[in-house]
């Protein structure tokens, strides 16, 4: 992302252009059949470069395409690493990492990038501010949401102590998950409608802050068309990479899967956004950084959940369900709870970004132990 | 309910009379052994009118009594319709079913009348506002009331993993909720004291709306009194039909009781409610909607849940336990938790509505399989 | 402690000191090796004074040497008395009666103590405000830190469910109790940063009027160091005799450790403190009632958990671990929602301390009944 930052925003496009090394470096240990761990670090290393180039395409072809379509765009590009990767996952049947990513994504965006937003932008600035309705809009939308992703969980450990066949208590998960699937789907086209048509003017604001770094060269639809190509062709061999080398990668490290689906691959595949949130906390844009935060994760929510759910039917071995783990629905809760009674009053200071971190370490100190 | 809407609020209530018929139908299925699914049909639908009936009743003689006596009444028979429905299963010992009732009236209350209200409003107007005081009052009762309601619950799942007897468990959780439902019962005469005595003025507003929409004829104390005990016996038959036909009905459907419980019997139940608050909403007055949305709930789990279980001692075959399943404590605690953070800030718009319905759709769901 | 209360202040305190007498009662009483229950019940009240003449040290003592290392000693000595009984517990094994002290010290701030507060100062005036803002503080503070002591009871729950032996359950249990623990400590240190460093304007007001209670009369270094050496050598030994008869108290009233635990042992180590919020809400000071309220519950959390975790390694017979039972854990969450939902409008009146007063009632009746 081209940042105004005064040099600063330079150096970081630099660094991030470095990190594009790590694609080759994958590629060569693919094909030169080098250790699991390896493979897993350079090809997730290259996916955070290759998400940003994606992430400067999409906005660039939004802008020209207008709000309508730029906005699904944009949901869907916004999104395409972390998609991309849940598709290789997906066709695999690796149900546990896909599901583990999702909770991660919601986890991340809230505890990690609004820690570490509300933590830089406090450093620089005693007190932050930012516009109270539009942070409840999105965070009322985000625990309606998530509300949907707990259910299934509760449905399914209520199957368990019922003297049904597993093969029934499958079938029902699944068929629950689709429709409650179908719901969110629903309830997001609906929530599209109203941010970008009927309410629109209660997200002006913070679009307006959001377009201002876009910086001033537009790109040519061709230009940002060519490279969002070449961005999703590069990140869908990486994350095929990254996905077949997860086992053994996991197993050497002396990690689980699911540990690596909720903080690592969480982490590479929402790399973009996370530095786009903190670079604006750090220019005391609090708006913007609540607003992808939250954003993205009743994103994460309402549209990839069920459109992994939907492909599942279709590439994958089994259909997938939406039964998280209890400690996944537990963090899920907790953290959207908290992001609601914080956003509530539009004013944050760093001790609460301190405090936000502290849940996160901690839930990834849960995570790490247990499987 | 006579609304003065130009029209549109006889049309509604002569839609409501219409539906009348349905009391000689059910009569007639049920003298000539017809299908319990018809029967249940049709009781269900004749409790409708009924219960509307009923409450223009209450509302004349609480006109009459003045608000201390008048609010125990409304209080007493704006939840009459429930109230027999309950008595008459409680007779059978259905407490399933009971406690399902509990659990639907609280959640279609928050979730299907205020989502509905939000809906309704928003689609006339683009920002709703209401009162947050009054909001605030009502939903941090909800949420205290509630709690309670949540304990017993936990207790019997610790309970099962202690190594008593069945019967001692029983009798563990029957001494648990009935002292529970003591401290319920007392608190809501507590807040009758706080409502209608010391702090009457809070509510004044709403009350005042509300009374706008009883029309100018006020009803003679006999009148009401008549048509309160025609409608009462008209309930009771109705109730026991409905009661009876419960079992074979969802049998013949496919649909377990515990979601007829929650979904079914808790709308017939809360129909005339429910008409009242979205006619409110189209006339922009959200204040009223909000304050018998969520009211409603609060009474359900304060007033209603203690006196059936006191009610189980005199006429049940056994004494009547406070706890709900995993899943209608879950139901409770996130409905609960939505409405809070929804009635903070005092604005809302359809959005907001489409969000509870896609709630109480999703736990529809998950009734309809779960059981 | 003195209140400038017309009178009330000495009667108050002259009753305090009046229980002193208990302590030679306690010493004659195990010296003569008497019934458990009497010893735990002279040496219980014999702790309520010695607190308050504790806290009235360490508060002088806080004047003295400024807030910096006033702000630690005031954490620090003013649970002093808890700390005791955590202590002598802790050395004794009963681990499950000090994680009850630390969920009764939680809730009993939050329930009782609001409760009382709220009542107590609503009953003299109809509308209670206090400083929103600051009241957010400290409740955002407080659910950030109880989610931390939450997480390890739910990784306890689910680790019971693998394949694994029961020594290494326990194993894990205490290397993520260990790790978590350590996270709340940090957290708790760069709190006390920016409430007495970086922030401590938004903590000025509620100082000011916390000082305006500590009487004329400040003591000596000196006397406040020797009052606080005689007060710490009481408590100790009046700690041992009620941890030593507890287990005998208990068997012969017939009531469960944990149930001791979450109200006896909280109530009498917290004494010093719940009768300062109480008094000051008496005199309409709710800033200061609710910061004293929750900011213990804070403190209890995110510092005394802690420092008993790690005491544990040194002086106990095995480490101690932070998973609650699931009332416990119930209990806290459903509390600290409570506290944020009150908080968060700055006012309140006497229903509302009503209802957690309820909650309170409902809890004790839950622990009394489940261990």
């Amino acid at each position: 992302m081209v940042l105004n930052l005064k040099g600063l925003g330079k150096i970081e496009i630099g660094l991030l252009d470095y990190l594009l090394i790590f694609v080759p470096v994958a590629v060569y240990l693919e094909l030169t059949h080098g250790s699991g761990t390896y493979i897993f670090a350079a090809s997730a290393i290259s996916i955070i470069p290759l998400a940003a180039i994606m992430g400067k395409a999409t906005e660039h072809l939004t802008e020209k395409l207008g709000p309508g379509l730029g906005g699904f765009l944009n949901a869907t590009f916004g999104n395409a690493a972390e998609l991309i990767i849940a598709i290789i996952a997906i066709k695999e049947g690796m149900f546990s990492v896909v599901k583990a990513s999702i909770t991660g994504s919601i986890i991340g965006n809230i505890l990690l990038v609004l820690g570490l937003s509300f933590l830089a932008g406090g450093l620089k600035q005693k007190s932050l501010k930012f516009n109270a309705t539009a942070a409840n809009l999105n965070s009322t939308m985000l625990i309606l949401s998530t509300s949907g992703l707990v259910v299934p969980a509760v449905i399914h450990s209520l199957l368990k102590n019922q003297s049904i066949t597993n093969a029934a208590i499958d079938g029902l998960n699944n068929t629950i998950s689709l429709a409650i699937a179908i719901v969110l789907f629903t309830t997001y086209v609906f929530s599209l409608v109203f941010s970008l048509k009927s309410h629109k003017h209660l997200y002006g604001a913070a679009d307006e802050e959001a377009e201002g770094h876009k910086g001033a060269e537009g790109w040519s639809t061709g230009k940002s068309l060519s490279v969002l190509l070449a961005a999703t062709v590069g990140i869908s061999f990486m994350s095929e990479f990254l996905v077949k080398s997860l086992e053994s990668a996991t197993k050497s490290l002396g990690m689980n899967e699911v540990f690596v689906g909720v903080i690592v691959v969480a982490l590479v595949g929402n790399a973009a956004e996370h530095s786009t949130a903190i670079f604006m906390a750090l220019k005391n844009k609090m708006d913007v950084s609540v607003s992808i935060a939250i954003g993205s994760s009743s994103q994460v929510a309402m549209f990839l959940a069920p459109i992994m759910v939907f492909l599942s039917y279709f590439i994958g071995p089994a259909p997938m369900d939406l039964s998280f783990t209890a400690l996944e629905t537990l963090s899920i809760v907790f953290s959207v709870l908290l992001v609601n009674f914080i956003s509530a009053d539009g004013q944050t200071h760093w001790m609460e970004g301190v405090q936000l971190l502290a849940l996160y370490v901690i839930l990834g100190i849960a995570y790490f132990f247990i499987y």
